[in-house]
């Protein structure tokens, strides 16, 4: 049987991911038929053309909508700049093809609404990339939390932060502009909120606080800009369930690069993860045998699902795009009808919605209730 | 020369701690005087004398009036239950005697703020046992702070953890009374205060989320009490100068023994210190050289002063209790009228303060300013 | 252009993981063409077709003489059983095929010889599928002491453990027999070794000790059979220069996963890397600035080529499989006839001859030289 | 009833743990009689008054034969050079005293032989201060094997490194010399090997191999002096019973300030500890529960006797120094007849004996047995 037909737009990074995932994802798993990458399309023809020879694409294009009129195309990848996914999600969906948006949905949150709605009348699948949540180790800390070895969980903390605004001699450019976005809030905590989403559920309610590390910044031409929206933020959250939870994003953290850390409590052990040792947790359980309680180091292996579709032997590591290859695999598995561990436009509004409450909590200085 | 006459109130675990300190300041640091350890106070006269036998006192007592009417007495160290700290620091304050008490000053505000004002009029040295600040670690994080050496600094996380609270079968006890207060604000956050105090000065506003990890614990009895109290608190703070705060307290964190972890991020670098491994901390500077920036782990040094005092060699180690003997010190050159790394009842009423507010923020579900 | 034509022998992990590199090296590197995967032959002519629809390939062959007769073949990955590698390699280089074979070369030095006497007849690239040396920290690390950043090596250590063989309870099976070669030594040590080798040079004289955790091991059938090697190397060696260097085997070390510990002690400072955890390593310099000296802890970055080529920022981590796709890409290199980062046939034979010495050293109790 | 009556001969640092020790120790555990710090000896008198002001001793003396005829000392810490360890310990136990002596024993190993048969002869308690065997992790660790928590142990790596013979520009000193001993051989060996003693018995076997870093160190005259002896050794030893251990020992290496590091490595599981983190161990068992096997940290607490002695909470941390209070009470212990953890005079030579042999083996390149 012949595989999916895909369909590419954006080149950049996350197309380059996506395009790795759509050509190694039948010989990882060994399950599924090839995909044949059909269509590429980039905002240059001649940019489109040299990409499709290097990332694997029969055809190339400088205007995305041939992507989405091609009807060898099943599936589209979206990875364009943010201010550009409405529309392409939208048109696909329209068009009767399966949706695979990089996050965020949006800048606006009517945008993602109007996405949603898409995906809700195309019936079609409408998946976001938040790959962080295809982490082997976090579908297992998912699954030992439903099994309850470390009991009813009460507390969460997480943490995300990265350094690449640190410097306060760099020049300013977007980030730092509030068309871009709220700053550290809609840049990283969408990330933090995925890892809740999968594990714990909702937002119900959140508090702000954000902070400038820089107030200005210099420019090219000599002279300073104000910056204009928040490096820092940290948010008291209740969630589902009374949970209270901490997020703290910074992306002004010298010395962090790809820090998101998990501390999970609950009534019978903790549960500690960091992405930047992304092939280990520790567990702490109360009921662990004789030399003492302490917190296990545990390191990735082929009984942490899917890792031993790539590698049959403990300790040896997967890499960040290896989870957009195990993404893709969970694309695949919704397109044929399967369970998925995926964020969908319902979920990934809901993402969105909580961002923009913790914005709103900040600027009106109080806790404000987010509308799931 | 003859060395400090030294009176001890109680001698539960921080009696034995101020005992020990007493008995080996001169031997440390061998430019003191060795103290004499002259009256020793417990409830009971026959365990008073048993005491004192052990730890080193002339004298013993049941009545701890009488270590205060003592003579001999230059300096009396108060180390009983926190509901009684107001009236045995007041009185010795008082009788002229120099006072180290251990913290908190006292669960009532107006006790605090008594005991604050007879060190005023006494004009004697009052001093608080907040012993994490003596680390030579967290004195050599604030010398690099003030040089420098990660820029100015704009955002700080405080964790602490433990986890004698986290067993929900374990019996109700006094600790979950509202009479013994707010929880784990009070019995924790003093700590993480007492280290931003030292490290970036006065809090400015707070607004604290607090949970209940475990609604009702069992009696001895049979059947189950309401807990009164959060174990678990979570606080945004703004500092002096507006530096960004996140404070964390959760006594119910299965598998924290004696945590007090902080991230401080500067504009030039980060540090990090946790006092699980109080021996070492963490740096990233901007300037390091060659070979890739990275965080630093840097062990306990003689060049962590007062570190040399207890061990030539670096990277062996202190303990817990070396710190009292390192406050013991501080406190012997506050008496001599020298610079002192302290907090005295001044400073401690403050970190008292900005309990109270927090525990008011939660209440009223909004950010609260702190009064200094 | 067209690329390369790729012949595969074996699909089994490592022929997995070959397909897997020859399918991502133009998407991830953008500098090459992409390969054509031609051919692929498994034991079984079903099998082989399953997997070259799995794995991508054109055509499939239960006869892997097939594959080195296509003439659209350039080079063949050869990835069979040990036992196998010196006839393939053999045939595909008389074939005028490159080789790129897994290591090690072949259970008995007489076919590693031949293997070496074949490459340099045929003039073709023959290399070795040694990953570990692949990995950008391992290459950095080379360039760091290239470059002084620790002055003059003088001590080395280096340890590979993983605990497969740890169960007593487990059945006997082949790698106990010792016709499987001497144990840890073989199994383990050439991974270490080619560490050394790239790092450092030849080695030039060993003594070793060898244990076995359990003599016995349970048969299927009941009964007992005695183990036939061993599990537990430990080898004093002499490299080039005369730099003491330790290497200590363990494939029966519980709670080793995928351990490959290096201590490398300089005259200017030591590094400190651990295949366990394989996107970070650890560096300290006598020159690093003020706040303490200390091992600094640097994540994998885009400065470490060619990390840059599978992800633009750092600290977001490659994997295990990602190291063959780096080989894959230096393989190219050779071919192309640019410089490359391989363990070819020559140095894979010295490598060959270091272990029999130390098998010796360990039979005869006495230190061997080895010949180079 | 009267503690012990005690002498001190030297003042350096170890002289200072020692008084520090007989200070503490009836504080801290509270089931002592206080001893009584009779006398001390300095080799110069006004030094000796000094420090019995700062160590609290009663008396003070230039002539250490003094101590030693005092009727009132029951008990000689002996704490000078090592080549006065001989003279100083025979003279106190031919004279009736009871004699805790710092380590080695001494240079030669006749002197050491001298000192065993003395400690025969008087019946008195003769106790090495091997102060790292006293650390309550170890005996944890000790008491674990014994319970068979990692089954039975087959294999052992133990490292000491430290940095201060690391920098090559530093002047020639004494440490240099043949004169002083081996090198890294006496200097740190007999550290680990107290370890291995302790916890696993006799060394039967050796082979070491040894190098300098530097031939040649700098002299304040200017030019160069030749170094002497090997501040690097690498040991291949067989303990009782076969398990094979490596050690390894570095004086020169830099960034490791006061590394032990154990990996021991068991049928059930295997033990991870550094004196570097003095203050926890690691243990993977393969009975632990559901979440996946790992390394599970364990934080110095109460139920590591004698940790309770010190600390009541969990995860505060002991200090290097409060190991010699721990080793001042197992002398205490040993003088009351009571049993004791202690090395003796009789496996102080034992080690003596282990490190000549390694010595030797390195000179004839061959393995050695040693006499036991």
């Amino acid at each position: 049987m012949a595989g999916l037909g895909v369909g590419l737009i954006g080149t950049g990074y996350m197309g380059k991911c996506h395009a790795l995932a759509w050509n190694s994802v039948a010989s990882v798993f060994g399950d599924v038929d090839r995909p044949r990458l059909v269509a590429l399309a980039e905002v240059d023809a001649d940019l489109a053309a040299r990409k499709a020879g290097e990332l694997g694409f029969e055809t190339a294009t400088g205007n995305w909508r041939d992507v989405i009129d091609n009807p060898a195309v099943d599936v589209v990848s979206v990875t364009t700049p943010n201010a550009f996914h409405a529309d392409m999600a939208i048109a696909a969906l329209q068009a009767g093809k399966h949706v695979w948006c990089e996050k965020p949905m949006a800048p606006r949150l009517a945008d993602a609404e109007r996405m949603r709605t898409a995906a809700r009348q195309a019936g079609k699948v409408a998946a976001m990339g938040y790959n962080y949540i295809q982490n082997p180790m976090i579908r297992h800390i998912k699954a030992l939390i439903a099994s309850g070895a470390i009991g009813a969980v009460n507390h969460v903390r997480v943490e995300m932060d990265e350094d690449f605004m640190a410097d306060p001699s760099a020049l300013f450019y977007w980030k730092s502009e509030a068309a871009s976005g709220y700053g550290a809030l809609d840049d990283f905590a969408v990330h933090p909120l995925s890892l809740l989403f999968v594990l714990f559920g909702h937002v119900e309610a959140v508090i702000a606080d954000m902070v400038k590390p820089y107030a200005q910044r210099p420019l090219a031409s000599g002279g300073q800009r104000s910056v204009e929206n928040h490096d820092v933020a940290s948010v008291l959250l209740r969630l589902e369930g009374g949970i209270s939870t901490v997020l703290m994003a910074n992306r002004s953290a010298w010395g962090r690069k790809g820090r998101i850390a998990l501390q999970i409590f609950g009534s019978a052990g903790s549960i500690l993860f960091d992405q930047e040792r992304m092939n280990e947790f520790e567990i702490y359980q109360t009921g662990d045998i004789s030399g003492g309680q302490g917190f296990r180091k545990v390191l990735a292996a082929p009984e942490h699902a899917p890792y031993h579709r790539f590698i049959p032997a403990p300790g040896h590591g997967l890499g960040f795009n290896d989870l957009k290859i195990i993404e893709c695999r969970e694309l695949i598995a919704a397109i044929d009808g399967q369970p998925s561990h995926l964020i969908g436009f319902e979920d990934g509004l809901r993402i969105e919605r909580a961002i923009h409450a913790m914005a709103r909590s900040f600027e009106e200085q109080r806790w404000v209730r987010v509308e799931n």
